[in-house]
């Protein structure tokens, strides 16, 4: 290791103690703030007249959990790809998200669910952190193996701070529907990462270009995460929409609009491939981007061919981000997308909240019928037209690419601080500076002796 | 690669192409005739007097998730097994699924759910479209490593159509019971399976012998698909069976027969095997085989003992099959099964279907009091005889034999066609044809260039 | 291989035909005693007044679904991280907790749901056959790569003997509150196989040093356990809780518990790792302990803070104990613990032994309302006061190491029986002496063949 001797010294207390310091800090105030809600708490459960059947528990905990397997396993194995940083990408993700809820389960609450002083948990705060860490991960994938965990665990600090605020914004203030989070999540949490990216810019990144690549077992490893988030992205977008039909449709909705967007995966992979070979990169990625384009408009009536026209968009768009806008962003924007995050999340959240626009600016009482105050409650009641609710989404856009970019400038500042634990442009990539990594590691590693001593 | 180039650019479009075509199709279709049923559509929904809590998304979604979990992650990675074929299994599991389950949405639903011009759409026709793709997978499994997607979605086109068909014959018209699909799903899928890869016969196989193995790591990656099989199984076989006491009995059912088909494989397994010692193969299959067998009697009833009883045989008869029965499929009837299918769908299927009609054969009123209604609505209003319906099981599994046969033939003849991206003799099992493969795998792929040059 | 020919042939039949043995008492002992309990029987069911929404399985299944891939994916996968024992730890596994689940039903079903001669089961007893099997794992956790399947079958058949008797008089005879098994799994597994480790102590145990550690891979596999083990502990630890608010208090105080511990892990990690690195074994286990500790008290008003504080105090204790505990206890007490059970389920057991006890001594009828008679029913009738009930809940735990002791020792005794088949000292954690192995396993194991041949 080329690390100094006081380097290594400040390196080996600083991860060990901002974690105590953020643990300690969040459990003070946990202490304070933190109380169970009415359906979690036993004295306020048990006063009143209700079934045990009527509790949120049973309408919404089998969908958290599938976005707790999307958060943990499925953010955490997708980023495994690269081939020397799998305890890295497995490992932060699980650092940075379980830091994460603890944190935005504070922040959340002081704008959602702030009550007599105190802030009250539940099932829909829990499915709400989880939501917040998915926007945390999604910027660590644009700056993955160029940061240490001191870095990312700072940048999480912030951005689900700029998370809450501008979800607060979007669904409080504008009355913006978001449930799936093409705008709040994949939107705010890709530009954020793009731009802290930008800030971060690193002009020798070539010197780890050797560990950037994959191997075909740790693509496999990839395929874990994929899956996984495939299959329960119906989860993610229903999980906090209205009980009776909402929850269905939007499970629906998303579950064809990722159909297609494997297909159109598949067609434009082959296509633009050299010899016509597919690129496990696009499946991996592009084939989700179905997910992100419905998370606006999947609990709306967008209906099921409406779900397979964006879904194939997203994938199409997705993989030819991959092709020919990521080398662009490089080169031209200095921006260095780890996981080509501006494809999976950027341009299809980008793409779902201009598609929940125009499917809200279309909404019709005889589409939804009584079902319209569960999904318009200001157009149901007369305080807004289809168009106006329609231009608030629109605005909801624009209101998140500005905190989106200030957040993302301002974290990429923060990430600077030269004290912090960033790897030399010649480690990227590399697990061995953060972990122990087992010996049969090393004849993987070839050239790991040279980059290091000119580190 | 030895591809001549014009073969090389004819592959290199008619993927895309074919994907293209079937995804805009589709699309088209389901703008003309797909509609979300009463439970996801908003209107329908709100019209009418129910509580949210009745929705059908309730009582059957995590039971979907966890079919959905079992085509992606199970399927998929229960195939990764071979050496250099992994980024297929995963990755044509995932195209062939996302189409089939789309293609049969209009299949099932014109034969199902055609109301007034319409197919209604919702949480049912999920599962069924789900269904209906673990079919087509079964198939993929018998003739793994020797065809190109574009030759597997054709066969997915035509199978999913029979499906549809034999199912639709199987449960409305001979109104047989078969919730958990051993004959519909199991037997159909692996005789359709079976009877394609005998008409694609190959002589000369030999020639890609040695990647037809396994390694220490692609056989930990295939137990994962078997345990996310083996777990998920009783939402399998329970997803569409009747409210209340119908999906926990099944449930139970199944979770007792895979375990008591477990200690049977582990048992013949060493029984069998070379010094005394276990085969991967045989705990990554045959354990699965208690699954199987129950596909049709475990929404009856049953008994836990019967479910025991009935797992124990299916994962022995599994096992034999892959140490006996695999090798004379091979040498005297000509039909190369790569994955097993027909020991752990087909014969157990089989098994399956016969076990149904026993366990209906002996239903009385005693045993199921007011429940008989919801499990044999014929026998309960005195149309049918137990013995009658009996008599039907064992019909609906001589229809779907030959459905599954005339299929599986017209389904080779597809696939014979000269124009499509069938590997040569010496490619099979052989990611490299189809995917962008990163260059680690060289190391691994010893001999590959020689093999390449004589294709 | 250095078998001699006549144990060879010994062993070649003993796991055959004690399986076949074990699956057929088992089997008779179902056909005789274990039926269908009122939720799950057709004629029983539809007896009565009820909707189909009330029966339990809409309450419990998705929870048991997630018990049960922590049970097969969750420990199966975590002790995949030795180098040359994935095929064992993931199939022995599958094998012992197959067994568990069958031969628990009837022993739990004699001590909890035995009425008019007759074993009852249904979605509670599978959750409590699962818990079941979780011990047995613990235990296997210990003597991991040092004993042969059927040694390990055997074990399972005496320690769900016991583990049943002591739930028996934990819950049935003490009423002691332990959900989540805190005691009951936890505990009474670590200290079973600490014990029976302790009995089967191996002096020359370095023979097989080189095999002990992990490989770049094999951690990743093992991170598959424990991500999943991770994310369902809330559904482990709230399965059998009460209906209503008892469900999700117990799974969001796991949920926050399991967020502390994982903070702690990576603090104390990096602060006594070599270099301030992180390793891999801490985050892969430690990070658990906070779903550990809450087992008692999670279903309690432990308050969120509380379970912060447990759970970061946990993490902390676990990664310590990793780091300081385990080698002392091998070199000065000779219990040599491969997978650290110790520090995973041990110690933090203890530790939510005592939390539970302190939080029931603190429950006031203020906090808890009318729900005072879910969570403790003999405070709430007045049959003990909150510090009675505390007292008895330390005596659950010193009963519980009694009979995890006596019975780990019982255990040790029977498996040191010489005709069994323990592995030699230079063949422990190795996978070729019960399994096939592939060939490139082959280039990963240098010097296996002198190894070998010195056995």
């Amino acid at each position: 290791m080329a690390w100094s001797p006081r380097r290594s010294a400040g390196r080996r207390l600083q991860l060990p103690l901002l974690c105590l310091l953020l643990q300690g800090a969040t459990a003070i105030l946990f202490a304070v703030f933190v109380r169970y809600n009415r359906e979690t708490d036993a004295a306020l459960w048990h006063w009143g007249n209700h079934s045990n059947a009527d509790n949120e528990f049973y309408f919404r905990y089998p969908s958290f959990q599938d976005v707790h397997a999307m958060i943990f396993v499925g953010f955490g194995f997708l980023m495994v790809f690269l081939q020397r940083y799998g305890f890295s990408s497995v490992g932060f993700t699980f650092l940075l998200a379980a830091f994460a809820l603890q944190w935005s389960t504070l922040i959340q609450g002081f704008f959602h669910s702030f009550r007599g002083g105190y802030i009250l948990v539940g099932m829909e705060s829990m499915i709400n952190a989880d939501f917040s860490a998915a926007a945390v991960l999604i910027s660590f994938g644009a700056i993955l193996g160029k940061t240490g965990p001191v870095q990312l665990l700072l940048m999480a600090l912030l951005e689900v701070v700029l998370f809450g605020l501008n979800e607060f914004v979007l669904l409080s203030l504008l009355e913006v529907k978001d449930a799936g989070g093409s705008m709040t999540i994949h939107t705010f949490g890709a530009y954020f990462g793009l731009i802290l990216s930008r800030v971060l810019y690193r002009p020798h990144l070539e010197k780890s270009k050797h560990r950037q690549g994959s191997t075909y077992h740790s693509d496999l490893f990839a395929m874990i995460g994929t899956i996984f988030l495939w299959i329960f992205w119906p989860s993610f977008n229903s999980a906090p929409t209205a009980l009776g039909d909402g929850q269905p449709r939007t499970a629906l909705n998303t579950y064809y609009s990722l159909a297609a967007s494997t297909l159109s995966t598949f067609a434009l992979s082959a296509l633009v491939g050299g010899d016509g070979r597919l690129d496990m990169v696009h499946v991996q990625n592009a084939a989700l981007a179905g997910g992100v384009v419905v998370g606006t408009s999947a609990e709306m009536m967008l209906t099921p061919f409406g779900a397979l026209a964006a879904g194939f968009l997203a994938g199409a768009i997705s993989t030819l981000g991959y092709k020919f806008v990521t080398p662009i962003l490089e080169s031209k924007l200095k921006v260095q997308d780890t996981c080509g995050v501006h494809n999976l999340h950027g341009m299809p959240g980008v793409l779902g909240a201009l598609l929940g626009s125009l499917v809200a600016g279309l909404a019709t009482s005889e589409a939804y019928g009584d079902g319209l105050e569960s999904v318009f409650p200001l157009i149901a009641e007369g305080q807004r037209s289809a168009t106006s609710q329609a231009m608030h989404q629109l605005f909801g856009l624009f209101v998140t690419l500005t905190f989106a970019s200030v957040g993302g400038g301002l974290g990429g500042l923060l990430l600077r601080l030269p004290i912090l634990d960033s790897p030399p442009d010649s480690q990227c990539y590399e697990d061995q500076i953060y972990w122990e990594v087992p010996g049969e590691h090393e004849h993987l590693a070839q050239g790991s002796q040279e980059t290091e001593t000119q580190a």
